[in-house]
């Protein structure tokens, strides 16, 4: 456990530290986490369309979602962790860059639920992909719920 | 010659098809491929820095940044296609629109050079990735040039 807590705590270290890197201002992360989100969310309501019969279901065009969401949330996550970037032009909560491990926990519960996404969307079968698909809106809750204002 | 004209063709008329489905208001096109430059211009500046001297060149870093690039320069690039989209809050001119080939091949044209560079930065050898830099530089005016405002 005591080991666990190392390494996370290690890997938050080495995270933050590529942030304050990454970003010299904290208007630099806010813009480029909203550019990230805004591609998620078209990708994520083009195929949300899909589900709710709104569009009609076509395997490859789905599939492309699905892949282009899971890219988009492989981008760095540290955008959300750069100092000072809880205020400005942003509707993120100050929690986010106090509670890095937390916050990346429920990043990587994220980026978990859209492979089993894309591998689903790969069968091609949309009964397969409608959970997948419910599991994945669920995990956005994640970080909207507790760091979004 | 004519086998390849009529696949250009077959090949724009697909991705047209596709254009007027992904993106319902002109609004939101411009959205997305706005989104998607911000996090092309941040990568590509990350490493930029590392080029001109102002930043340590950290081999793994730098890797990172040149497969961020990869991956945003292989989303959707009908976002600059997209029906009366170069009007309004863009600087695209309505060029793009009306050549979609000729968009789409110096869009073709920056997806293998920075493929290129992806493999230089991979080698972590420095001076073989700077040539491979510019050459990605050179090939962003390939689009910025002739259909920029």
């Amino acid at each position: 456990m005591m080991k666990k807590i190392v390494a996370v705590l290690a890997l938050v270290f080495v995270l933050a530290a590529v942030a304050y890197a990454q970003f010299s201002k904290p208007e630099d992360a806010i813009k480029y986490r909203k550019a990230q989100m805004t591609l998620i969310v078209h990708h994520f309501g083009s195929m949300g369309a899909v589900i709710k019969g709104n569009a009609a279901y076509d395997a490859a065009d789905f599939a492309s979602h699905a892949a282009a969401v899971e890219m988009l949330s492989s981008l760095q996550w540290d955008a959300f962790l750069s100092p000072g970037s809880d205020t400005g032009d942003t509707k993120m909560k100050a929690e986010a860059i106090k509670e890095p491990a937390k916050f990346l926990a429920a990043a990587d519960a994220f980026e978990t639920a859209i492979a089993e996404l894309v591998a689903a969307a790969d069968s091609g079968n949309l009964e397969k992909i409608k959970p997948k698909f419910g599991a994945v809106a669920q995990t956005c809750g994640g970080c909207h719920k507790p760091y979004r204002k």
